[in-house]
């Protein structure tokens, strides 16, 4: 890194020119400097165009008559390249000359670095320059409108990855930063506001108008709620995978997660960072583009789709052949996927509708209850919330696909923790004895036991629910159905629904599950006297069984979304939650694994899986849906194995559906190359 | 089932022809019993050779003048097929020439229905007889000596599944038996004892002499010193796959699961069952095979291998192609692997020789130590402990190969649970307030959360370990070359060493892991001055992944060993802990399976892979070694699978070698055919 060389001068060096500290080595100064030998000499480093915008000339840093030391030790300033015209005014010319020469040359911005001796211009070296993805973009729009490059030159050489900071504010770049702890970049964007220890006070605060943070050491289900709340996520533990920066980059939240300096008291509501104490309540700043903590003042920067970004958007629509959809479960989701371009919500998960603090009560009565007719009662509690949700989101995405997926977390997720309910169990014997209310959560203890899991990723959870609970589905079938019919007639046109069936293994399971839906689903349009409202019926494709029988099953889906995430976990044997700040941090630093799995597609493996499915689905049914819905869907690389595969359509969080649209053209692109 | 035409009768008219309760409806006694005209009437069912032992004389069952009502009600006993002799000999004699001469046609001992009426012999049906299966292997043998079947006839006809039942001491079929509960039949064989309802309890009882069984609601790691030391094992919850059921069926201690009328308090060291309270020291007694449990002193019937089934298990071998190992992790279960004829260890898990009072207290040391001295100076202690117990399995083992597989479970397993510990952490601070040994308590919780995982079956755990924590691997190395220099010494012939590395994913895993093994055994050898111990390196081939890169897997493998428990678990995503009990139940009512993927090997799914992995990593290295060390490697039909994927061997508990060598001769034969 940067730091490593030279630390403060650097970032000086850096701030001087506009270049933010995370970008990495983009300019070695150490090279860049050498040449003195009297008035007209010098040395320097060019870029072809502004670094910082994009805009069409050769800017850059000029060093006048110094040396390279006292760049290093701080004593002397660099100027900016505009001075060069005026000290060195025959060099500067031919080094514009040249500098245009070679970016004609390479089609892309240059980096070159040069000196000028005794009045001569050396080239010492030039190389593709690394800009902001705002540059990139610009850069790419101007190139092409000046018949520099193609479109599909152009596009093919953004780095696509990049593009979601510009989607989020971020830390001002012209800020004077001084941090107060780091961690893992988790989900891009910056945020400012108060902490909070606790995803309720989040929600209190957030209702009162406050800016919070969620700070916790890690974050669970329950903790959702907060996130919605809050303007930020940070966390002493995990990683890019765990839980927080999950749900925080479905929701497009900044998050830093992992910034393990902060040794956090939940209960003292206060957390230590080396010899700073904070307190709930206390101002923080979060970048989660770089992973930066402050406590500063941090002014932000909101950073807008400018009309560069949108040319290079459609181009890309223009190009790609894999359709975009977002993941989207609440109707605020569905806004977002529809302003940045998503074709339709290609996953809305039911489950976050059964959290919040009415509905998880009603949840876990249902749950907990003894026989059927108690958990029809909750159950019928439930079901008009739920299809109001289904209504708001449908009623933003009419005339789009969307995909909603029945319940799929074990039924666990929902209740209190054993532990804590056995430990407030002893807490009230040993200090009042034994009462009604003990005797009560002694129940509610023993019905937790009866559902906790030794492996929950692999128990009791998906189709397998609906299989044991069916009453469960058939209240989430009603509620679409009913939904769908309200959002028709009030807005003229039905949403195109597909219902997605999770986790299935074995082709009976399907088919008893597409017997549910499309009975429950008769039933309701009967019930409503409504004309019947369309639906297709797929499943998740997220076990290696699946794949393997993926023609088995393509006889009873219309579509197969792969779950590439689930799909990961048990190919890999990797559990999400366990694997990242453990053993796959060391796996990485061994370069036993190059990227994450969970980040980018191991095509080896789950990759193989998928192509086995497509082939043999395709192959029992022509004209089968292929999409893919799960992180993998908003990471180039793995979108262009996607595309390679065959697939469809991509579906991610809706702030990088302007990556996977340009990704996506990419693909297109370098395929027919 | 029989009992759901006439429970009293049926039971006392199977007792009368020595038919245990738990055949099924071998005899359809209705149908049976019709004719009654006269004197010279009767009817019955006849056996072609003596249902209980084998022998070839027809005998069976007749009922003389008597209507069927009479059976049915109990008003009338059935006589033995010899008084038929007596009461209407010249339709005696024709019957008897019948039943030889379907005997022959049929090439099998046959059932049969006949009525008479008349003086005149009506033959009403025939069937293949079902039949005990000591009686099945001395038909076998007998019709080969006569000359009515090839050995091959013989040995096909044999129901290998059942054959385990021979080598363990059952419940006298001639007991008035009145069951307390019944259970899931998860281990076969009998024991009686009193009842423990604690593990360490069983330890303590059994060293005083007594018999004792283990009686809990379910089994976890800590428990397995109990099973030792028990006669039997009881729970209340689980089935087939539970933790108790695996490990029972290992050991080949009887067990039953599952016994749902068992009300256990654990603290009150008693149970209920409907009306009836048992205390610990309590005798009680349990059938495996059947899965009863009394409080009746149930005489026990030691059944050893006679010479028949020696017969059928030699011949087995002659024709069988898949060698047969034993999984084994002691001297004693190598003993009694070598008793049934195993040709090797194809499976010692080195974590139960962790566990035991004086082990798991240095294990823990190990995984709570600071620092890598710390951690180090604990191995240091257990490295003499797992050196002994390498050359006790190894001398018992000498000139066969034994697979020895390095550390596999998560670390967390050896620790107190992080509940017991924070309830224990409240109960102290509520009762006595905060002191040293809270703040010690405190300590090891902090340390327990650390390790603990969500889905540990996927978490750290196999070669991760092996990767973070080298200097585990290395004492396990160390300990396993040493004993085999002592053995080599002691008894003069080297034994064949495989040393096998766990849960492998990547390549790299597997280079690194190697390299260990190889690095660290050059060192034994050259600090011991010893001549070098040949052995070879392997790996578990458990993971979707691990199979699809088969090939590349090959290059740096001397063989596999598929690992079917894990890998049913990662590619059906099914937790073996959580889906037995729950939802695996439900889906085998409703046939969505047949059978349970953990007993017989999901040919679609798991077996795909299986076959991919064997092409793949012979397709690379031709001499490949290849085995499955799962519990599959214990049952006829999967065997039947492996043999046509082109295994080299299967390793199953040493109860069930002799059913696997016979359903590994079955396997060859039918594939000539």
């Amino acid at each position: 890194m940067f730091e490593s060389w030279n630390g403060a001068r650097a970032i000086e060096y850096r701030r001087l020119n506009g270049i933010p500290d995370d970008w990495g080595t983009a300019v070695n100064v150490q090279q860049m400097v050498f040449g003195n030998r009297g008035d007209d000499s010098g040395s320097g480093v060019a870029f072809s165009r502004d670094e910082i915008t994009g805009a069409p000339r050769p800017s850059g840093d000029f060093l006048g008559n110094a040396q390279g030391e006292d760049v290093v030790s701080g004593t002397r300033d660099t100027s900016d390249l505009e001075e060069m015209a005026e000290m060195l005014p025959e060099p500067h010319r031919q080094l514009i000359e040249i500098v245009e020469s070679l970016e004609r040359h390479f089609g892309d911005m240059q980096d070159v670095e040069f000196t000028v001796e005794e009045g001569t211009l050396y080239m010492l070296q030039t190389r593709t320059a690394k800009r902001p993805p705002h540059a990139a973009v610009r850069v790419a729009a101007d190139m092409v409108e000046e018949g520099l490059l193609s479109r599909e030159e152009a596009l093919s050489k953004i780095d696509a990855a990049k593009l979601e900071a510009l989607l989020h504010p971020s830390f001002d770049p012209e800020f004077d930063l001084d941090p107060l702890a780091r961690g893992v970049p988790a989900s891009p964007g910056a945020a400012k506001g108060r902490i909070v220890f606790a995803a309720e006070r989040a929600v209190e605060q957030a209702a009162e108008g406050e800016r919070v943070i969620l700070v916790r050491p890690f974050t669970e289900a329950d903790d959702v709620a907060g996130f919605h709340a809050a303007k930020g996520i940070l966390t002493s533990e995990g990683g890019k995978a765990s839980h927080a920066a999950l749900v925080a980059r479905g929701m497009g939240r900044p998050c830093v997660c992992g910034a393990s300096a902060l040794d956090i008291d939940l209960e003292a509501r206060e957390m230590r960072v080396d010899g700073t104490l904070l307190r709930e309540g206390d101002p923080i700043a979060i970048d989660g583009t770089s992973g930066v903590v402050s406590i500063q003042d941090v002014p932000l920067v909101e950073t807008e789709m400018d009309r560069y970004f949108q040319t290079v958007l459609d181009w890309s629509d223009e190009f790609g052949r894999l359709e975009v959809r977002a993941n989207a479960d609440r109707p605020a989701d569905a806004v977002n996927a529809r302003r940045f371009g998503a074709r339709g919500v290609g996953l809305c998960r039911t489950e976050h509708m059964f959290l919040g603090d009415d509905r998880q009560a009603v949840m876990q009565r249902m749950i907990l209850a003894d026989d059927e007719t108690a958990r029809r009662d909750s159950l019928a509690e439930l079901e008009p919330l739920q299809r109001g949700d289904f209504e708001g989101l449908l009623a933003v995405m009419a005339g789009m696909p969307v995909t909603i997926r029945l319940l799929d977390p074990p039924l666990h997720e929902f209740l209190p923790r054993a532990e804590d309910l056995a430990v407030e169990i002893e807490r009230r014997v040993a200090t009042g004895g034994r009462d009604e209310a003990v005797e009560r959560l002694e129940g509610e203890l023993h019905r937790v036991r009866q559902l906790e899991e030794t492996n929950p990723m692999l128990g009791t959870r998906g189709c397998r629910l609906g299989l044991l609970f069916p009453e469960v589905y058939e209240m989430q079938v009603r509620a679409i159905l009913a939904a769908a019919v309200a959002v028709r007639e009030r807005e003229g046109s039905a949403p195109e629904l597909e219902i997605m069936i999770p986790l299935v293994d074995y082709e009976r399971e399907l088919v008893a599950m597409r017997e549910l839906v499309e009975r429950t689903a008769a039933g309701v349009v009967e019930g409503l006297g409504a004309e019947p409202v369309p639906f297709s019926v797929g499943t998740m494709i997220e076990l290696p069984r699946a794949c393997l029988i993926g023609d088995r099953l393509a006889a009873h889906a219309d579509f197969f979304s792969f779950g590439t995430n689930d799909l990961t976990q048990t190919t890999l044997g990797f559990s999400r939650d366990d694997s990242e700040g453990r053993f796959l941090t060391e796996y990485l630093r061994r370069k036993i694994v190059s990227r994450s799995p969970f980040e980018t597609i191991d095509t080896d493996g789950v990759g193989e899986l998928v192509r086995t499915a497509v082939e043999r689905g395709r192959r029992e049914r022509s004209d089968l849906a292929l999409g893919i819905c799960g992180e993998h869907g908003g990471d180039p690389d793995s979108i262009a194995f996607f595309h390679g595969a065959g697939l469809d359509y991509v579906s991610c969080s809706p702030f990088r559906v302007p990556i996977a649209r340009v990704a996506a053209a990419q693909a297109a692109i370098a395929a027919k190359v």
